[in-house]
């Protein structure tokens, strides 16, 4: 998820890279998928159930007096966004709430988001303030397809793609900032259920892009053990071509990024952005090249 | 779950009982039990899927600078309690962490409760840290008897019951803030998930006592449209007979309370404690009239 601030970000990177590897200790079953994928994946009878959950905080995640209506929206379609890379249809969220600015707005864009993707609202807690607000998640679906797509399937010789545009979500948040410009796609970022339940079935690897897409591009690669070649003259984005290297490293499009064998017969429009290759001294190559820089949101 | 202060809790109602009364409007599925019992009951396939979330805030559940280790227990077994009131079996949970004073020692006291509880980490999300710590942890477990007991099946001529004492976590709290004496069972509560699952087959209506018995049992009474009678003298105590009205009004102890018909053989020790009676002016009576002062920790 989007981190905000970049050198908080870096700061926190030690810290939360020791956590999450002392979890990873913890996450043995393999349901959890290693605490590597964007969901876990419980069978449970003839059923598999994928299961994630996203938190949120104010001066992080979003800046103190934002429109409690879209935090709500946002919380619900990132989650949603995850069950969407594994082809899962939602079967309903529990919502993790700290009492905010103003409580009867996010319960507005609660009803607006569940309406929206036809999901339900199972149960949760609330509590009062104690400071910044905390907004938690946790989002169930069904497996529409199984195997449910992992991050970790991709084939030396498939093709690399994407469902959409980057860079929207940069504008969008660069518009809220100056007060002028839609910012719809930053506020009220859409999660591709029905383009991820079509595509589950044809592709070898899929997640949806969160936090940029050269730093998940990188996370499939290494869950995968090999190497992505990304053409970055054929990623679409929706920003001016003199931003295309900051649209390459910004997230929160929720665009799908997924791998697929040569020639396969895709259900949904996609964009052909590179090929795997054998694994090599970098996990992603940019124009033939390892990408400079930061490559997106490096947290958690 | 424990509020701290209670003046600042008193505040909070209102504002909470407004924003969980508009989020009962969105939870229509069957599946939220109109956000009024320990958990969500979801159907999936042939399995009957419980899931629970609770949050806790440090100022708030917490003070700052407790044991991490106790932080990570307690946010377990408190969302464990839950799915033992519905006499389910855990299958694993995905844990919401913000970053906070001492994350070693919380994944520590994590891998000690889920051990424990043989319970798999199934995946979550760890953010930064924005102000006073907020913690969330959602828990998934399978029904083990169907139909899964709820807190609205209480009937009338039924016998009350707890299966064991309160007012343990009350003395641990305080023994806990004098900095003497034994705060286990405060810091360290047990989810009677064997008990539970034992009892689920024979009981008319289950919760946990999270929030005080008197205040939960007249949540039990509410939601079945009864009057609970119960019998002070009965209700078995962990603290000094002079503290006997405070033990009935205090939360944490995480004994079950649940209801069952006259004679019921009950398949775990536990204490008779009143009866249900036909709804009158009151959801519940204490030797014979309605309680007075404050019920337990109102709130959510």
């Amino acid at each position: 998820m989007d981190g905000g601030d970049l050198s908080f970000t870096a700061y926190l990177v030690t810290t939360e890279s020791d956590f999450i590897a002392s979890l990873r200790t913890l996450a043995t079953h393999p349901a959890a998928r290693g605490l590597a994928d964007d969901c876990a994946v419980l069978e449970i009878g003839e059923e598999t159930l994928v299961i994630t959950h996203d938190a949120m905080a104010e001066g992080l995640h979003f800046v103190a007096g934002q429109d409690a209506a879209d935090l709500a929206w946002k919380l619900v379609a990132t989650n949603l966004s995850d069950l969407a890379a594994k082809g899962a249809e939602p079967l309903g969220v529990l919502l993790g709430y700290q009492l905010g600015h103003d409580d009867a707005r996010f319960a507005e864009g609660l009803r607006e988001v569940l309406e929206h993707y036809n999901c339900p609202l199972l149960g949760g807690d609330t509590i009062g303030q104690s400071g910044p607000q905390v907004l938690g998640l946790t989002a169930l679906g069904r497996a529409t397809h199984r195997p449910v797509p992992s991050r970790a399937g991709a084939q030396v010789g498939d093709t690399v793609w994407i469902t959409g545009p980057v860079g929207a979500a940069m504008l969008g948040l660069e518009a809220l900032k100056a007060g002028a410009g839609d910012s719809m796609a930053y506020r009220r970022p859409q999660a591709l259920l029905a383009e991820g339940q079509a595509l589950a079935p044809y592709v070898t690897a899929m997640m949806d892009v969160s936090d940029g897409l050269l730093l998940d591009a990188r996370r499939m690669a290494e869950a995968s053990g090999v190497t992505l070649a990304i053409d970055s003259a054929a990623v679409p984005i929706a920003a001016p071509e003199h931003r295309r290297a900051d649209a390459l490293r910004w997230g929160e499009d929720y665009q799908l990024l997924f791998t697929a064998p040569e020639g396969a017969a895709l259900a949904v429009p996609a964009y052909c952005i590179g090929e795997v290759l054998t694994i090599g001294d970098a996990p992603i190559l940019l124009d033939s090249a390892p990408p400079t820089g930061l490559l997106g949101y490096e947290h958690g």
